[in-house]
C-alpha cells in the first residue's frame, strides 16, 4: 500500500533484496575462517556503521515507486547512485495534479539561513500566497491542454507544451538503490537543512527501513543520523 | 567566450583536462615494453573506440559553465557520470528568462512517434502558442516577485515561491564530464531521437570536442555517431 | 547450487531482484497513460535494448557467490558498477588452492594478438609448465604457512605473508550487480577477446542469466553478443 | 618527478585540474546573486567541507602515475569512483621487480586487531622471511621466464605465465580522481587502519594535495582526519 506524502503524493515498495542477515552474510565472507569468533548480527552491523565499511550495506537494495512534485524530483535526481525510470512527459500527458502547500507550510523567507524558511506566513499573506499558486497552476495546466489538444488545430508537440507547467506539478518514477546510498539519501534529505517537502518522502522512507532491515536502521540512527562530528580542533 | 544556443542560454568552457596525446599516454602504459611496436595516436584512438576500449578516453576531462531551460537541464541531469554544480532556487532569486521557442520550432506532435515532433505549427495556432507561453511566464514570474518581495508582507520563502515557476525558465550550472561519458551523452542527445531543445546543446558541445579532441572526435563520428549496429539475425 | 568452474571454482546465484516482468513494469512508467498502446513485454524488451534503453534493466539485480583465482579477480573487479564483498587476507588465512590449468587450456603466445594465446603447447613442453605452476605454488603455501605459525616464533601478520603467494591462488567474493551493468560484463568477458580464465566464469552466469530473465537474455544476444557494427565510412 | 614510496614505487603527479579557487567558483554558481555576500575562499572551503557539501570538490581532478605492488594495487582498486589505465600482463612482460619489506616493517600478526600487525619481527625470523619472499619471488620469475620464451620451445602466452607470479610484483597505473572522491580515498587509506603498505602511497598523495589544494586539504584535516564522531548515545 502506498505510503501518502505531500498532498497528492506517495511512496510504494515494490520491491527489495536481502535484509539485517543479508548485510552480515556478505560482511563475513571476508572473516572466512577467521581465527576470532565473529560477533552476533547485531553487533556486526553496528561495527560496519561505526566503521564506514560500506559495502556490505550495498548487498541490500530496495525499489521504490514515488509520486512526487517536480522541484522535490529536480533534488531528489542530483542522488546520482540509483537507478529511475521517470514518467516521459514528451510521451504522455501529465495530470492536472500540483502540489499546494497547507497554510501551516507557508512559511517566510529564513533571516538566518540564506537556504532556509522561517515563520509560518500571517493568514491574509498565506491566502494571497495560495490563490496565486492554485489559479497560476490551473491556469497553465488550461493553456497546456489547449495547446496538445488537436481539435480543430494541429495540437503542438506534448514535449514543447510540457514547458509552460510549474515546478509544482506532480512527476512520478521508480526508484531503486542500495542501502548504503540510501542511507546517504536519508542523512541529507531527513535533516533539518532539507526543504520540508523532500524531507517528508525520507521521512516516509526512513519509516519502510525501520520494518525492512530494523538493525541496519538502529546503527544509522546511532551512527548517522544522530552522530555529532567534532573537528580536529574541537578535539 | 561562451557559445549561445536557445534564446538566452550558452555553453561556455571553462577548463579541460588532457587532449588527444593524453588518451594514447594511458592506453600506452598497458603496453608497456610491449613487443609489438605500438601504432600511431589518430590510429590507436581509432582502435581503442572501435573495440570499446573507453577507459582511455576517460583519462581527458571537461568543465562546462551552461546556461538551460529547467525542462532540458532535468533530461540532462539524468547522465550520472558527471559532477554538477546548479544555481539555488532556495538561496537565490531566479531571473526573470523563459525559453520562448522561435516560431519555426514549434511543432505539432508527431503521429509516428509518441515521443516527436511533426510539422511545424501553422501561424496562427503558432501565435496562440507563443503568446500563452509568454504570458503565462511572465504572470507566473510576478507573482513569484511579489510573494518573495517582503515589502510590507513577511515574504514567503524563495524554496517555496520558486514551485510557481514555470520548466522553461532558466538555470545554470558547472558540468564537468570525462570523454567517454560525454561521448555517451552526446551519442544520446546529438541524435534524432532526443529533443530539439537539447540537441542544440549537444551540437554545441560536439563544436567544442571537435576542436579539443580532433582525432578523438573522428573516432567518435566513424564508430559511434555515424556507425549502424546491426542485429544478430540482420547479419 | 554452485555451478563448478575451472579446477575449484564456482558461480552460485545468492540472490536476484526482479524479472522480465519487471523491466517493462518500470519501463511503462513512462508511458503512462500514454496515447498509444504499448506492445507486449518481449518486443518491449527488444525495443529497449535495440535502442539503448538501459536504465529500465537497471531495475534487475543480481547477487552471486563466486570463487575465482585472484588473476581472474583483477580483471573482473575492473567492472566499477558493482557492489563487492571480498574474502580477506588480512583477516583470514587464504586456502591452499590454486588453479592449475588443464594441459588443453595451456597455450601460446598468440602471434597476431599479442594480448591472446595461440596454438596448445605440446606435451613435453606442457608438463614442465604445469611442474613449474605447481611446484612454485606449493612452495609458496608451504612458506606462507610457515611464515604466518606462531609456534616457537611470532608469526608475521597475514597482511605480509600473503604477498609470497601467486595470482593463481583462488579468492571469493559476493559480487551483486543490476542486469544492464551484467550485459556490459558479459558483453565484454564472455567475448572472445576476453582470456578464457575469465571468459568461463561469463559462459556459466549466461546460462543462468537466460534461466531468470528469458526474454532480455535473447534480446542482449540478438542486439549485443551477436550484433554487428558498421563504422560510418563502412555503411 | 615521481615520489619514490617503499622501494621500487613511486607517485607521479601527471596533471589536474582546478585549485582553491575553481571549489569556490564551483560553489558561488549556486549563489548567484544571493542577498548575503558570500564569505572568503577558505572560510566558503571550511563551510563545504563541514557540511558535506562535497560536490565542488568534484570539481577538481588529480591524475597520477603510480607504480606499487599488486597486492596494494588490489586494494586500491576498490575505490570505484576513479579512472584507471593498467599495465596489461596480457601485453606486455612484467619486470622482475617485488616488494621486500624492510626488516622493520616486518611485523607480527597484531593480538587485539585481526586486520592488522603488531610487534616487528626479532632478527633471526625477519631474517627467514625476507629471505623466503626473496628466493620465492626469483624463483618464481625465473620459471616466469622460462615458460615465455620462446627459445627452441613454443613460449606459454603471458596471460599464462603471470599466474605464477606473487602479489608483491610491481604494476603500474594511471589513475585519475576528483578531489571529493580522492579526500575519502586518504581518509580511508591514510588511517591507522589501513596496512602500512597502501598508508605510505596514500602519506605520499597527501602531500600532493597539500600543496595542489592548501585550503581544501586544510579542512580535509579539520573535519575528516582529525575529526571525531559521536555516535548518538554518545552525545
Ligand atoms: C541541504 C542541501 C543543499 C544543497 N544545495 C545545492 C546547491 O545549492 N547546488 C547544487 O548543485 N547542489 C546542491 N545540493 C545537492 C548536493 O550537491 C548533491 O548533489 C546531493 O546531495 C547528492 O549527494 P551525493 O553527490 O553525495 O550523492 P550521489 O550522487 O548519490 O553520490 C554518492 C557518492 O557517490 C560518488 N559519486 C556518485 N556519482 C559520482 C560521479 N559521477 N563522479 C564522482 N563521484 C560520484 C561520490 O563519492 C558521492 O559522494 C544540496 C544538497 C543538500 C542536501
Ligand atoms: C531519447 C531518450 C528518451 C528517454 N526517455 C526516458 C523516459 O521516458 N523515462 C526515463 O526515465 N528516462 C528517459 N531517458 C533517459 C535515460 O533513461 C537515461 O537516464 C539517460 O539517457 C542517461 O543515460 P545513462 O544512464 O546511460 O547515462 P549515465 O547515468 O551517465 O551512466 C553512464 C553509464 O554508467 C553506468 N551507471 C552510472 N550510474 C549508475 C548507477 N547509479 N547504477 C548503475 N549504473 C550506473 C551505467 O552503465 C550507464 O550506462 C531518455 C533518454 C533518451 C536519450
Ligand atoms: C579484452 C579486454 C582487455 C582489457 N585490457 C586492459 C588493459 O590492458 N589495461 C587496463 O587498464 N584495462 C584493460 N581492460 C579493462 C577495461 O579497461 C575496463 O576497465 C573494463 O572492461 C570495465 O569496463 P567499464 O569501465 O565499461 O565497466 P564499469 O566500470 O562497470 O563501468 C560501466 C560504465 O559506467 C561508467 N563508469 C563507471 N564508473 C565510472 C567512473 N568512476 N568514472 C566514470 N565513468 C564510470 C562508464 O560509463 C562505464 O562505461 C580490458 C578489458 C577487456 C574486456
Ligand atoms: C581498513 C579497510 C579494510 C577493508 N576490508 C575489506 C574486506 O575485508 N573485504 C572487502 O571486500 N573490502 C574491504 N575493504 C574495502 C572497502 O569495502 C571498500 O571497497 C573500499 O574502502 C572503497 O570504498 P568505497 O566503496 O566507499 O569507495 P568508492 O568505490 O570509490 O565509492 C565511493 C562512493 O561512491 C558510491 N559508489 C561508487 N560505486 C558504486 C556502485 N557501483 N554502487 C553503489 N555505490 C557506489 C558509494 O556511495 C561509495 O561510498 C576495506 C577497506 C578498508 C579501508
Amino acid at each position: 500500500v502506498p505510503k501518502p506524502v505531500l498532498d497528492h503524493g506517495f511512496v510504494r515498495m515494490i520491491d527489495y533484496m536481502g535484509d539485517d542477515a543479508a548485510i552480515c552474510q556478505a560482511a563475513r565472507v571476508s572473516y572466512g575462517r577467521g581465527t576470532k569468533s565473529v560477533q552476533n548480527d547485531e553487533g556486526l552491523i553496528r561495527y560496519l556503521m561505526r566503521h564506514w565499511h560500506s559495502t556490505p550495506f550495498e548487498m541490500c537494495e530496495l525499489k521504490l515507486h514515488v509520486k512526487l512534485p517536480v522541484f522535490v524530483a529536480r533534488q531528489w535526481i542530483r542522488h546520482r547512485m540509483a537507478n529511475v525510470n521517470e514518467y516521459s512527459a514528451r510521451y504522455s500527458i501529465l495530470d492536472r495534479e500540483f502540489y499546494i502547500p497547507r497554510a501551516e507550510d507557508l512559511a517566510a523567507q529564513s533571516r538566518q539561513n540564506n537556504q532556509g524558511r522561517g515563520d509560518v506566513l500571517g493568514a491574509e499573506e498565506s491566502a494571497r500566497v495560495l490563490d496565486w499558486l492554485r489559479e497560476d497552476a490551473h491556469r497553465a495546466y488550461d493553456h497546456y491542454e489547449a495547446m496538445i489538444s488537436d481539435d480543430g488545430q494541429q495540437g503542438v508537440a506534448r514535449e514543447l507544451a510540457r514547458m509552460n507547467l510549474p515546478a509544482n506539478i506532480y512527476t512520478q518514477w521508480y526508484w531503486k538503490v542500495d542501502l548504503h546510498n540510501l542511507f546517504h539519501f536519508l542523512r541529507l534529505r531527513a535533516d533539518s537543512h532539507a526543504q520540508y517537502e523532500i524531507r517528508v518522502y525520507a521521512d516516509a522512507i526512513c519509516e519502510m527501513v525501520k520494518d525492512w532491515v530494523p538493525a541496519a536502521y538502529r546503527a544509522f540512527e546511532e551512527y548517522r543520523l544522530g552522530g555529532v562530528t567534532l573537528s580536529a580542533s574541537g578535539v
